[in-house]
């Protein structure tokens, strides 16, 4: 068989998509990134974003002029300040302090740093909690911690996004050390509410710690109004920093000398230079480097961050959400009939930039989309399609696409050659 | 004032130096390398290694190809087996199996991990023993487990290279979980017996952790015949990986099982897709990974990897001591006169591939050895001038340009101009 790859121009929503393409501010940013194949439509920018038009070029700056003739010279000329530098570049979009954020790491690492941190500066509290929402990775590395420091991990069971809320906070008490959350979750797309966790676990006298991996970049995230003290995240999604790029870590400036870095390596060190034996924290946000960097992942992270920036967050929200009503339309016309449910909340207000759909052979209906498809959304056990949104380079008519393909694929019974197909990893 | 920086024909060792150039069966090498600037004598490998001329090439593929077209495939294409892949091509160099080692996060990291699952590995012991000789960060880092676990860390004084290993093994007792040692210290280059210490470890029924940074790609390492149970190191020096790029890690085949990776994030997860929130290790040398690596910087290990292994680690090292032994005679009768001594071991078969020169300037010596000589070594201090022989593209007549050239620099009084300049970072 073979699918209509075409425009559907007769089919419900087609001029819609197209009326709001017109009028979306930030349209032109989709030529910002190199689409080589503009058939393919790609909704999985919440995993892997886009390259941007100007990382190349930014690459090849590093690598041939800087590491090539610069050598050893260029960290002085610029290396060693690269993490600061590219961390006041973000904290602007996630409501934190110039000083208070640093690229460094994986999401893993950092967030294994500040919670180990965390638990450690609050002596005589012994439990950590966590839900059941977060990413698995993260319930991980909080267990690995709790192993290691004899402390409790509490995994809330959430049973519903709408009242993850209340079921967080009734865990949270005097003996509670840190609480550590997705802000916005992987699967569903469900965000909390930062202030009321936030404020709760003060009240109980705990620290709370944000992973934005799914949020930053598409999300306004405003952790210092919020009063957050701690928090980690990705720039390889929305942030379109490229594979695998270093991640980020944010700690509220009081708190800088307050905490210790668990992992102190040399970049920690007030003097590292000075190669002295005895560990001396250096001030401010420094205190929580640890070792070198890959300069050559960490430096498109600027590029990636500087087209967010210059669309700006709050016009990016406001298209990730009429990106999302419209799916939700179309979802409502074309997918409910067909078996497809809703995995993420019908409150734009409580839904990041991703979309998950829910079907019983969401596997299959994901392989056939993508090789009969050309659109790419990607996959999570046991029944989930997440639709990426990223509204830098997503357009609507991209949304009406991947819905009538969708419905094809799922109509015509296409899928089901791929019923048997091994789990890919992503 | 200005330097001559032509060859310096008349001058004792000109002609041994292009003798020997003429006779170096890795003479070739250097022409695999970008050398933008002929005039430039790089001897600063220890540190950062030169860009392999593979490395831009593959970089663009990396970025263009499979990250800007392939998008989020890649992962699948290949990405999520490269960390293994090239720990796989690594692993001769260090005599591990298949299967030991893994490419991932920074030296720091690294160790931290190992470090902390060897001393958990061993309940009831309560000692880390290191050494002042081992890079200060390490000794950090190791200080921030003894920290957390409410360990002893003993950092022995070794007073003098050469009776290092005495000195270390008579530390080594019934209550030692770990001995932690840098195999080619970092300022003087001097290289321990990694068998004697080793089975002086296991002989106490303690585990060995060596930091391989120094030697790797410089000096043969056989570690499974050593019998040595971790290792971790950078792979941004002799490797020419590129400024920060991944470190990696080893974990003998039969620890694997035994060892608890104290990071378990997802890529260390048996079914990582499966996203349970419960942790199930995976089996063998996965066990060890922790988030998502930075693929830009991982994918040029591979490009500089593949330069030694062609080149073959005997030849190398043969080329090294080659190297080391003309700069030590040039040294003796162009430099001792000048008030420089040595801060390296005489004898080659205990010395890395890096040289260290001592003397009461050297800050200002090095300094004028950049900005006015064209050579670029590094400074350590208090007083030590470290030249790195990288056997893969410094030739004698570098070696004997740079003598010819600090010779000039500190005879004349050229450096003193430096004086009060402020130390760089590097």
């Amino acid at each position: 068989m073979s699918l209509d790859l075409g425009p559907h121009p007769d089919a419900d929503g087609y001029g819609e998509a197209l009326e709001l393409d017109r009028n979306d501010p930030l349209a032109g940013f989709r030529d910002r990134f190199v689409i080589d194949d503009p058939e393919i439509v790609y909704l999985d920018g919440n995993s892997l974003g886009r390259l941007p038009r100007r990382t190349p070029g930014l690459v090849r700056e590093v690598v041939e002029r800087q590491w090539g003739r610069g050598l050893i010279r260029s960290w002085n000329d610029g290396w060693w300040e690269l993490q600061l530098e590219i961390g006041d570049q973000l904290s602007p979009l996630i409501g934190a302090s110039p000083g208070t954020v640093i690229i460094s790491d994986s999401t893993s690492v950092n967030l294994h740093k500040l919670a180990t941190a965390a638990v450690e500066g609050a002596p005589g509290r012994s439990k950590i909690v966590t839900d059941d929402l977060n990413f698995p990775s993260d319930v991980y590395v909080l267990a690995g911690i709790a192993e290691t420091l004899g402390l409790e991990l509490e995994v809330v069971s959430t049973g519903d996004n709408a009242t993850a809320e209340q079921s967080v906070i009734a865990a949270i008490d005097e003996d509670t050390a840190l609480v550590s959350l997705s802000h916005t979750a992987f699967k569903s797309g469900f965000t909390y509410d930062m202030t009321a966790v936030t404020s709760a676990t003060h009240a109980s006298g705990a620290r709370v710690l944000w992973d934005l991996s799914h949020s930053v970049g598409a999300f306004p995230v405003d952790l210092e109004s919020a009063g957050a003290d701690l928090a980690v995240g990705c720039t390889y999604k929305y942030l379109n920093g490229g594979p695998g790029s270093p991640a980020f870590l944010f700690v509220r400036q009081d708190l800088q000398e307050e905490l210790n870095n668990p992992i102190p390596a040399w970049w920690a060190h007030a003097r590292p230079f000075d190669f002295d034996l005895d560990f001396e924290p250096a001030s401010g946000i420094r205190r929580f480097h640890t070792g070198t960097t890959p300069i050559l992942s960490l430096a498109p992270v600027a590029a990636g961050i500087a087209d967010v920036a210059d669309a700006g967050i709050d016009a990016i929200r406001e298209k990730s959400i009429g990106l999302g009503e419209y799916l939700l339309r179309q979802w409502r016309e074309h997918l409910v009939p067909l078996g497809f449910g809703l995995g993420s909340p019908l409150d734009p207000e409580r839904r990041g930039s991703h979309v998950a759909l829910t079907h019983d052979e969401a596997w299959p209906i994901a392989r056939a989309m993508i090789e009969l498809g050309k659109v790419i959304p990607d996959f999570r056990a046991p029944d989930s399609l997440r639709l990426g949104l990223a509204p830098l380079y997503v357009s609507y008519l991209d949304v009406h696409t991947a819905v009538q393909r969708m419905k094809e694929i799922v109509s015509t019974g296409a899928h089901t050659r791929y019923e048997g197909a091994t789990s890919a990893v992503t």
